[in-house]
């Protein structure tokens, strides 16, 4: 058996030794920006799939589970979330699950790399649906340097970056920019950011959860099945600025006739971390 | 790029056009069986594969999570379990969570394969440690067959069987199997099966909980991360011959102090499902 770059968009974790492949049935789109290689395709039963530098940011059959569980956690634990800036999350998915909670007056997405939002508007409208929605700012910019700008001013920071490599990305995962998202938060503020796997990425999960707890003391580490994202088991890390825990007080929050994996019983089970996990984060 | 089966092992799902591969960096094992194609080679990261048909089973470093998850969670609901069949789960990992409980008297394994069992005996010593445990009796049978000579028998019986293909593994997922572990089932008995992932095999994962549930009037789905199991969320059913809710009584389980993956906030959280799993059984 053969798995080639001809046929197959392949993502390969050299230093695991291990990685996954999608057949490509029809290639859509395929452009080197100043920061990345874009690619999009299509397959048959995962839909459209956009990569960069051929990792998997975005699986038209599941996105919605990422997107969900990095915006819903933290929104249904605000008290009135109105002013959310998203890091990253070019694809657009973000921003249409925050779009979702009629609160919301004003979102800002800064994206670092215009071509991944100009390929997103054109080629993968599942999530990019929101990008003319008049509450919605995009912002093309280096998210750690924007952030700096703005102090005491946003209720929400949803981190939405690729992995920490050597890329731009790398600068969303320091204890100066989790810092910088600290001091733009209201007082009641909350930081949620994805922050690697605990299996092939436990170094770089163990880290940001880290290094987000040394900035913003009440901290949790939860989880979601990410099937897009091998391998299939993904974290995020919620913050709060000042005082908050991780139970909901609403129980008929609007959020949960519009989802598709988040729930009230997802809500609280996302918490219940397994032992190795416990003990990796300890 | 290319992925070849000389240097790699690779796990295609063709019908979904999706897979994964693993780097070979030592060759192990190769053998075909009566029933099946069985490969054993290492991998620097995760350590020792086992396949059967180039489908991993088991994974030496995260497979204690399949086996935990299949193991404790019905162990901890019953009151006193004693005697305990596997069904399949010839590489040993089910037999050495079950006999981390002190209270269990007698493990039946029952295997088809016998060249599984002197595989994994040899060279998958994390998973086989306690074959040679005088409380586990090795029977090498038709499973289908084999529980139908018992009644009223049994008070767990567990289920690790391969995917439900062509393979003899198909005759483990139909209703006929699961009212013959119903019989052999003693009247407080549970039974706990594998019964697939919710994304690329949800035919097979709602067809296998909808049977037992036909059975058992009282069953439950459960889930966990099980990266070695592409896609890396995968599903259990759990069925109560009579009485039972999913909710252990004891708070200071022994097991507790010899787990990886399971705890007491894992045993609650792994029944909590995503909207759409929900939906996919209804």
């Amino acid at each position: 058996m053969l798995i080639d770059s001809k046929n197959f968009s392949i993502e390969y974790h050299s230093r695991s030794g291990y990685g996954t492949f999608h057949r490509i049935d029809k290639r859509i789109y395929s452009k080197q920006s100043e920061y990345q290689k874009i690619d999009i395709f299509e397959n048959t039963s995962f839909g459209r799939i956009f990569t960069l530098d051929d990792v998997i940011m975005t699986r038209e059959s599941d996105e919605f589970i990422y997107h969900e569980m990095l915006v819903h956690v933290p929104m249904v634990l605000h008290p009135n979330p109105e002013k959310i800036l998203i890091i990253g999350g070019g694809d657009g998915g973000t921003s249409r699950e925050v779009l979702k909670h009629s609160c919301v007056k004003q979102v800002t997405l800064c994206e670092i790399d215009e071509e991944v939002i100009k390929a997103a508007k054109t080629y993968l409208p599942f999530t990019s649906c929101e990008f003319d929605n008049p509450k919605l700012d995009i912002v093309i910019e280096d998210g750690a340097k924007f952030v700096k700008k703005f102090h005491d001013y946003f209720d929400i920071i949803l981190i939405d970056s690729t992995d920490p490599t050597e890329s731009q990305a790398s600068q969303l995962f320091t204890e100066d920019f989790y810092l910088s998202c600290l001091e733009a938060l209201k007082k009641d503020g909350i930081l949620s950011a994805e922050t690697e796997d605990p299996f092939i990425h436990k170094e770089w999960m163990r880290n940001a959860y880290k290094r987000i707890h040394s900035v913003f003391s009440n901290a949790y580490l939860y989880t979601a099945y990410i099937p897009q994202y091998a391998p299939g088991c993904w974290s995020f890390t919620l913050a709060f600025k000042t005082l908050g825990n991780t139970e909901p007080e609403k129980q008929d929050h609007e959020i949960l006739t519009k989802t598709r994996y988040y729930n009230h019983k997802i809500h609280k089970a996302c918490f219940a971390l397994p032992q190795f996990i416990n003990t990796l984060i300890e």
